[in-house]
């Protein structure tokens, strides 16, 4: 079964973006491909940060990417730009790592005026990783995104946005996989 | 004393760019300037990238960064971008933590064909923390940086380019000190 | 039949630029696409200049874009971005000009050092135009288009990565079309 | 007397862009220098686009920009990025025709959402020129403008923010003349 990867990158377990990412994870898996999650802050940091591809957790993490046919990016904006978090992961990626795949950028951040850091920062390192098709980013505003009960529920301003980036995403998947299949027939 | 903080950023002890920051620093030091070097593998892998700005260490670098009135940050090119490790130390900062401040952008890289990251990636967030003046940046070919006798030594073909920048960064520099002084009456 | 535009922006008419532009369009003119191309400095200048999207070839070559399912930009490089001659024109399109279509970036230019700026500039740019799949772009250097015999050649050196990005371009129109058809079963 | 040139780059004699650009040569102007306005589309269209440096008009605006210690451009926002009409422009001046200067990136729009155009878009085409000072850019939203009297006034949301990059810009100059003069004193 085709697979997406939706790699998450805020170093907070409580984080919008990371409930972002779980949420995105959920709806694709209702479809024929297995979905998974990876919280980059959930890898062992010494290796992360000394780029130790041979460490078993983060060999693994990179193995996951190369597994994937569809991978998902998700992080928080800091300093006009994506998380250092999650730049510290794609670094480790070989150099075409993304040879192949359909990626779909998404980032939250509190301010409209931080939109284009997806397009301008974060698109362009993934095309250096060799990415197939990039489909259009989408940046949802905190404000927008309501964790009060616990799970994050996307506010009508942006679940539209969402919805139409995550529907072209899944047009860029290889072909066979597109429709929903039933729970019993799945992995 | 007026003081600069040079923040290489490389993964690796033995890399290139940590070299050039150390060269960097000890030129800078023979003037009027009292020069630090931040090598930010060495900073604790966790609250780094956890972004525990309160951790003693870490609150220590985000302090050097403060006091300094120039910056040079030295970075690899991974990924047609700047380090990961770079962003996720700049990730920390305040939202306007290099205020007031003179910046130099370095990179170095195997390919020329990686330039422009420098000004379209790690510029905008030079700027997004509130640079003063960040100068122009220089980008070292690899192959121009010689570590064969231990100590680096940067080839003909890029020592024109970096001392043309260093000399814009110093006089980006607040004016009374520009001058090289005696050895002893530093500090 | 499903159409391709390719839009070449150098104001010369005899630059390598055009000339690419014109191997692309014929290239992809065997396979069961029509496809023209667009000249941008031929359009009237002060109409272009002034955004007056009546005048009836402004207006003709805006429809151009509307009507095709694939677009080739092809620019030359000035001063580390693409031209003002192509942004001229990309500045009359409608706000989503670019929708449901495939793109394809390519540029000229003297130095490596600019290959960034297609990725970093210009892919923005069709991606604000909503652009549907905007796949790898690629940079070719001057001195491996020769232009001595009257016609354009590639060379070796940068044929394999043209015809890589052209057979992805290909992959990313809409599906029934893209085997070659016999001259005369065209248009 | 030293010089300042304001660039303004909308292809509309009515928009805010050049009002803004009139305005800010105004108030620079009663400083000790001799500040001039350069809108771009009054140049003639056809050697602009054909990148005519020879024709009369033309050359005389690039003189007018070697002439120039500072630099201010004022452009609206287009696709996500700069307008062609002053990329154009641009695309005209020597390699590093900004060498010594220090520049003032502005721009008008009508969303934030297109503010880091400035800083990922234009910034990195001032450095391309060799320019010594790019200093802060500000983007103002079209809202804050008002033309309703018949000549610009910059509403308080956003007259703080272009009174600091103002005084950025001045204090980016050459030093003897950051001052006020008399009026009968001036040229």
């Amino acid at each position: 079964m085709p697979k997406i990867l939706v790699i998450s990158a805020s170093p907070s377990s409580t984080s919008r973006t990371e409930r972002l990412g779980e949420l995105v994870a959920e709806r694709l898996d209702t479809y024929a491909w297995h979905t998974d999650h990876l919280r980059v802050r959930t890898l062992p940091a010494a290796p992360l940060l000394g780029a130790q591809v041979g460490h078993p957790a983060v060999s693994a993490a990179v193995e996951q990417v190369a597994q994937a046919e569809g991978i998902v990016l998700a992080t928080p904006t800091y300093k006009a730009s994506f998380s250092g978090l999650l730049k510290t992961f794609l670094d480790l990626l070989p150099q075409f790592g993304f040879a192949g795949k359909a990626v779909l950028p998404l980032a939250t951040g509190g301010s409209t005026a931080h939109v284009l850091a997806l397009d301008y920062a974060l698109r362009p390192v993934a095309h250096s990783l060799g990415a197939r098709h990039v489909v259009q980013s989408f940046f949802l505003l905190d404000k927008h995104l309501d964790v009060s009960g616990g799970t994050l529920r996307v506010l009508p301003a942006s679940s539209q946005g969402l919805d139409e980036v995550m529907e072209q995403f899944r047009m860029a998947l290889p072909a066979p996989s597109r429709l929903p299949v039933a729970a019993d027939e799945r992995r």
